[in-house]
Parts: structure tokens; C-alpha cells; sequence
């Protein structure tokens, strides 16, 4: 874990952005979450999340109130994307952060408040962007309970491949499809063959599902040719978000041997707009996935002390479903998983060194998405091809709509927190997709 | 099949580059592929190969040899990748070939051809760069003998699992790690696990191997949630290369169940630098694979009857494999694969419609991979894997060297030749790598 506690997680920090003060408002001065929107009256443009509102990162470098700051940073924050931010390193990261912070703390001289304030965009009016440019998206198999409950609705004697435990098992995704939280998501078509037909049909997914994720992106990135050890793992990611990979699992059935994947998941894969740091994350750290006896010690490339005892993070996750019905009738979302990301199996910093284990190069923006999180409890699972048994065992709403897979008109959300004794919750936000026919 | 025959494809055109007309050359004036290069005096531009020469496209509009041109193809070809140019209509790659033709023509004024020749780099001092910025790479397995021989090495049985001849199988690739021509290639490291112990090891792969394809890449591209009909697919596609898909088979077999090929194939992937159009390619279309009785036909989202009658290339496939040693005693390179496109079941139509039904957004630059080609003949596999039977049956070099996998220091180069009676041959360039330790 590189970044230590310091005075940005400091509980009794207030900042003079009333709305950030709130208890259980997801963006309080600790959290300082970056994105990329667009104001109601401009164009495109690398922000911060504080309260409600959302702090114009270049404005603040341009009216002198981040000063004095590296040329680096400055340049970085010009970009309407953080790919340029992204590609610098932790200490750079960490200075803005600091900078970001002392701005917005209630501390902060009324001058100062005035000229700040005036670059504050209310977020309900603001539309959020993708982060960033992601090069290359790995969506990786980590959430073992996920492994579990799957491969037990197929191989119920031997759930879990031999080499779950040995290899972070993952296969590369399709980064064009990737959109911001709130994108609707039109139903695939495909190929699907039920068991008793010899042919398969080609019409729309009958089996439209989510898949609760974490996705961390990478920050500065390695050569070709040039693995990242595990101690210097964590230098290379620069925070987390949320993911929701959309999967078809009829097509995925049909179309997936040998070689995995592939229309089952590339039709969209929707992510949270804001990317919490990893230094936000500092308070929340955990120890690795407590391996149960007889489960194999990671190998030396993927082994370091410091990544056992912190390279987890402790993130309560949430998945709700709302139906168009649900919605009619005012009904609340339904709250179908409720898990942590303490479950995965690989911490995030395996996850980079094994990506990068073969020389693959890492770039800034590349996002690797932790795989479907489940915990060992029944409303612990993160898709609806768990929670349902493919179907099998349907789920009673609380309007008594029944629900085996994805209607059109359903709107899927995950949220996760961050909460910690001693310490300010902060929120990852939001990830939420609509389906349309 | 969108382009006609037309005067860019007379095999009587000869041009003013004399290295263009000799017998034999890569790049006569029928060909005029586009790639991205840098002279040795200058920045990175498009260029077009013609001969032994390389011609300055964006020099040559800014000179006036190419009036009138519209002004979105000049705007395109300022840029120093050809996504932009690759981003507008068939209609506009035809009326950009048609100019160069003209002006290359031996028919040209001389003072156009003077004016021009000072536009030309050596090919032999410029550096090649990828053509353009691949957003996403998708690789096929197209590929039926190859996955027959692959498929008879694991299921002697059943060497086709029940999907091959319905779907398009294919998968999702690793674009940062796409190289072009000539770059060296680091032997990657990984996890392996031999059949009689009981965990792994991880170490550089034993099992390094080459896969010849071809690739396509796309032109403009579609949004998302708007499949692209059969009929319209090959206006998505500007043009081929020449792919070197390179495998670790050991990492391969530890790690890709269940979710396909992830860290075997993403530590490098060679393309070669020069796109031939899809209008160059117009004299050797081919009837699709002929399915053999028993075969389904394909289903009508996968089905046109002009893709049925020319949606293949006739492209002959090489590879040649030379070792350090070869290459101190100054012997040729070992000819190891002869093959020929036509072995592809799936035609590149049905696989840019297949990749689109559901609704997956392609851009322009995306690549597009045929999977490995290999024919029917013992001579004809295009992996080592194949060749040698997995290395039980070692491939003996005429210098007496035994070859069951890649070793440090051999080189690996694969071409393409495009023939057809009554037309003038041309070429696909080369795509070459050189392992190192």
C-alpha cells in the first residue's frame, strides 16, 4: 500500500461546500473522485465530485487557486480526458489531491471560497462522460463465490477449474462498448440453440443479465517487453469505479468454446463516472482473500507480504432492480445482492502484475474490471443467473412480479461504499443502465 | 462485392516508378496499399507504396498532384494515422486510389512526375509504423483446418466442437501489444503446468509459436446498437494485412479455461505495415468456402448471395522460418507453410456481420484477425503447434536443425501474394518478427 493516512482522510474535515457535509453524502472532502463532464453551458472537461456539485479541475489551475502547481499536473488537467492525468504517478496524483482538498476545506480563505465557487457545477445538471480513453479493457474472473455458483449450475461435482486458485483468471473485453452509467442498453441479438434443438435461431437474448463489478484503471502504464513486480504493482493503477458487464447468457452458452466470451458480453459494458483514488481508498484497505487451508500460497511473482496484509479494499456492494412496472407504481428499486468486494480471490495488485507478467503493456486508461463479485451468502450473488439458478428458481418482487432474467424496462444500479471505523464513508457513485427493446 | 473492375486494375498500366513495373515487385501500380511511415528526413505521414518507393499522399495533395480533391480527403490524409481516411465511404478510398493511380501512371505529365518524385522516400530507409490506432482487435478462428487439426490434437473424436459451423467463433485480442513488422519479440514468461506435477511453475514459455492470418481492418464503423447487414458489411472494410499471431502454448493450456486465450497470445502481435484496399483486391475474389454436403448453410443474417458467389480472397499465404544459425551459414529461409486464404470458412463480411448482430459498435482502425490458416495438406499448417504435432514430431531444417517450437533468435516471416490470370500479381507486403531471449 503506497499511500499512507494523511490529513485528507481526516474524519473532522469539513469543506465549505455545505452538500459535501451532509452525513452519508457520497462525495464528502475525503473522497474527491475524478471525472470528465460536460457543464450545461460548455464543453467537456476533467472534474472533481465534492458535495453536489462538481469542481472544474483546469478552471481552478487557471485562476491560481491550486497554486503553486507542476507544469505536469497543469498540462495533464487541460485534456478533456485523464489519460494525460493518469499517466503521471502516485506522487503527482497525490499532490493535486492535497491541493484539490485545501481548496475545498472549509479552511480555505473566503476569497478564495468566492473565485472557487463560481467554477462549481451542480451535478444534476452537469452530463458525466467516460473518464477517460480506454485503450484496452481485461475483465478478469477474480470473485470466487461468482466461479463457485456458476460452475456449479454446470460441473456441480468439480465447481472450480484447477487452475482458479494457481492463475487471476481473466480474458480481454471490448473496450468500444463501454459507456457512462445512465447509456440505455438496447437487448443484443445473437445466436442461441436451445438443449433440444439441433440448430440454433438467431433473434434477441432471452437471458439478459448483469454482472456486479469493480473496475480499477490503470494509471501510468509499463513498456512492452517490461513486467511490473508486485511490490510496484499498486503505483500503476490509479483508482476505482464501478462496472455493470452486461452479459447474454444464452449467447454466451452457444458461442463461448473454446475460446471464450465474446457477443455474449461486447454489446455494452456500463461504468460508474467517477474514479475514486487510490489514496481515498487508504482507509479501507483490507487483508488479501484469507485463503481456506489447503488452497495453494500465491507463487513468488504474485506474493508480496505488504499485498497480503493491505492489497484489498473493503467496498460494500449493491446491486437494485427497478421494473417499469416497479416505477409506475412508485415502488422502491429492489435490492437483489447486497455483497463486498472482500470476496474476490486476487487483490487488485495481483491482478496487474499477472496482466503484465508476460511483457503485456499496460496503458493509462486501460481499465480491468475485477470479474462478477458474489459473497458466500444467498443475497450475496452478483448476477441474475445465480440468484435465479439460471432461471430455474424465479424471484418474487415485492409487487409480486416474478423475475428470471432482464425484462426491457428494467433499470439495473450498483453502488458500493467505502466505511471504515474512525473514518468518513465515501461512495463510488453510481452505475446504473435501462434496458430497451 | 462493392468494387468494380475498373482501369486502376489494367494489367497493362505501368507507371513512371520503374521498380513498380519489374516482374515480380510487391507493389505494381495495381496495388497501391497505404501505410504510415517515417521518412528518414521527417515526421510520421501516410504514405502508399508503389515499387521500392514510398509516396508522400498529404505532400502530394498539398503540391496540387492530386486535384481536384474534396476537401474531407485532405483533411483525412493530413493525419499522421489512417484512421480519419479510414473513417469516410468506399467511395471516397475509390476516388483517392483512382488520383494516385493517375498521377503514378506512366501516362502522368512530366512535370507532375518530377513534381512527384520528389515526394518519394526509399522504402528501404523509412520507417514503417502501425497503419493507423487499433481501438479494439478482434481475432476469428475462421480457420477450419486449423481447428480441425488443433481440435484432433485434444478431441481425436471430435475435433469440431458443435458451434464451429454455425458461428463465426472468435474472440477478443490485446491492442496494445499489436507491433508492426520487424519489431523484435521477447520471449513471454507465464505459468505452465506439465501433465505430471501437480501445480505450476512460472517461467518463460517452452512452447513459443507463430499463427499465420490475415487481417482486416475496418473502415467506418457503425454505432452502437445498429448491426450491420450482411449486404452491407464489406463497405465497413478498407483493407488487408498480413498478421503474425504469436502463442505461447504452454501458458495457453494452463490458463484458458474457461474464458479463452488471455496472457498465451497478449504479450505481442505483428501486423504487417501496408493495407491493400479492398478495390486492389477486386481481381481475386472467390466464391466462399465450399461447405461440404452435410454442412448447414448459413443462418440469413450470415447469408447474401453475392458474399456466397465473391465474399472470399484468393490470397496465397507463406511463412518462413529462419534460425540464427541459418542465418551465420547464410542459408535461405526454411519455407515451413504454404496455404491460401480460401481455406476460411467464414468470409469477412460474415464475420464484420457477425461481430455487429448484437448491436457491438466497430470503428474505424478496429482489426480484425482471420484466426490461423491452415490447409488441408501436411504442408499447409500454419502454427508450429500443427506442424509438429505439438513438438512430438520435430520439424527438421535443411541445415539439419531440429524445430519443434520457437527458439531465441529465429526469425519468422509471413507473405502474401495475390494471382489471378489475366491480372498483374500483388502483393501484401511482409510481416516479420525475430524472437529474442
Amino acid at each position: 500500500m503506497i499511500y499512507k493516512l494523511n490529513e485528507t482522510h481526516d474524519p473532522k474535515a469539513k469543506s465549505w461546500v455545505q452538500s459535501a457535509n451532509v452525513e452519508g453524502a457520497p462525495f464528502p472532502i475525503q473522497n474527491l473522485p475524478f471525472g470528465v463532464y460536460q457543464p450545461s453551458d460548455g464543453r467537456s472537461r476533467i472534474g472533481v465530485a465534492i458535495g453536489d456539485r462538481i469542481l472544474d479541475v483546469y478552471g481552478a489551475i487557471e485562476a491560481k487557486l491550486l497554486d503553486p502547481i507542476p507544469d505536469e499536473i497543469r498540462k495533464a488537467c487541460q485534456s478533456s480526458l485523464l489519460n494525460h492525468l493518469m499517466s503521471l504517478s502516485p506522487k503527482h496524483w497525490s499532490e493535486l489531491r492535497s491541493r484539490l482538498f485545501h481548496l475545498l476545506h472549509e479552511s480555505a480563505s473566503p476569497q478564495f471560497q468566492e473565485r472557487c465557487a463560481a467554477l462549481l457545477s451542480e451535478q444534476k445538471t452537469a452530463t458525466m462522460e467516460l473518464p477517460c480513453h480506454i485503450g484496452d479493457y481485461t475483465d478478469f474472473y477474480a470473485g470466487i463465490y461468482h466461479a463457485m455458483n456458476v460452475g456449479s449450475l454446470f460441473r456441480p461435482e468439480n465447481p472450480l477449474l484447477p487452475n482458479y486458485k494457481w492463475i487471476p483468471i481473466a480474458y480481454h473485453g471490448r473496450s468500444s462498448s463501454i459507456v457512462v452509467s445512465g447509456m440505455p442498453i438496447a437487448r443484443p441479438s445473437g445466436q442461441t440453440k436451445s438443449a433440444d434443438s439441433d440448430s440454433p435461431t438467431f433473434g434477441p437474448s432471452k437471458r439478459l443479465d448483469y454482472e456486479l463489478e469493480l473496475g480499477f484503471y490503470v494509471g501510468h502504464g509499463n513498456a512492452i517487453g517490461a513486467p511490473i513486480p508486485i511490490e510496484r504493482a499498486e503505483e500503476h493503477i490509479f483508482g476505482m469505479s464501478l462496472l455493470n458487464d452486461w452479459s447474454a447468457r444464452d449467447i454466451q452458452t452457444w458461442e463461448y468454446q473454446p475460446l471464450g466470451p465474446f457477443l455474449a458480453k461486447s454489446f455494452a459494458t456500463t461504468a460508474s463516472p467517477w474514479i475514486v483514488t487510490m489514496e481515498a481508498l487508504a482507509p479501507f484497505r483490507h487483508a488479501a482473500f484469507s485463503r481456506p487451508s489447503g488452497d495453494p500460497a500465491p507463487l513468488p511473482y504474485l506474493f508480496s507480504e505488504d499485498d497480503q496484509k493491505n492489497g484489498a479494499i473493503n467496498i460494500a456492494l449493491e446491486v437494485s432492480l427497478s421494473t417499469q412496472e416497479m416505477r409506475k407504481e412508485e415502488s422502491a428499486p429492489f435490492i437483489t445482492c447486497r455483497t463486498s468486494s472482500k470476496h474476490l480471490y486476487w487483490t487488485p495488485a495481483q491482478c496487474v502484475t499477472h496482466h503484465a507478467s508476460n511483457g503485456c503493456n499496460l496503458r493509462p486508461g486501460d481499465l480491468l474490471g475485477s470479474g462478477t463479485i458474489s459473497g458466500p451468502g444467498k443475497d450475496e450473488t452478483g448476477s441474475l443467473l445465480e440468484k435465479t439458478r439460471q432461471g430455474s428458481s424465479p424471484l418474487e418482487l415485492p409487487n409480486a412480479q416474478r423475475c428470471t432474467f432482464l425484462e426491457d424496462g428494467d433499470e439495473v444500479t450498483i453502488g458500493g461504499w467505502c466505511r471504515s471505523d474512525g473514518y468518513v464513508p465515501i461512495s463510488l457513485g453510481e452505475c446504473t443502465g435501462k434496458v430497451t427493446g
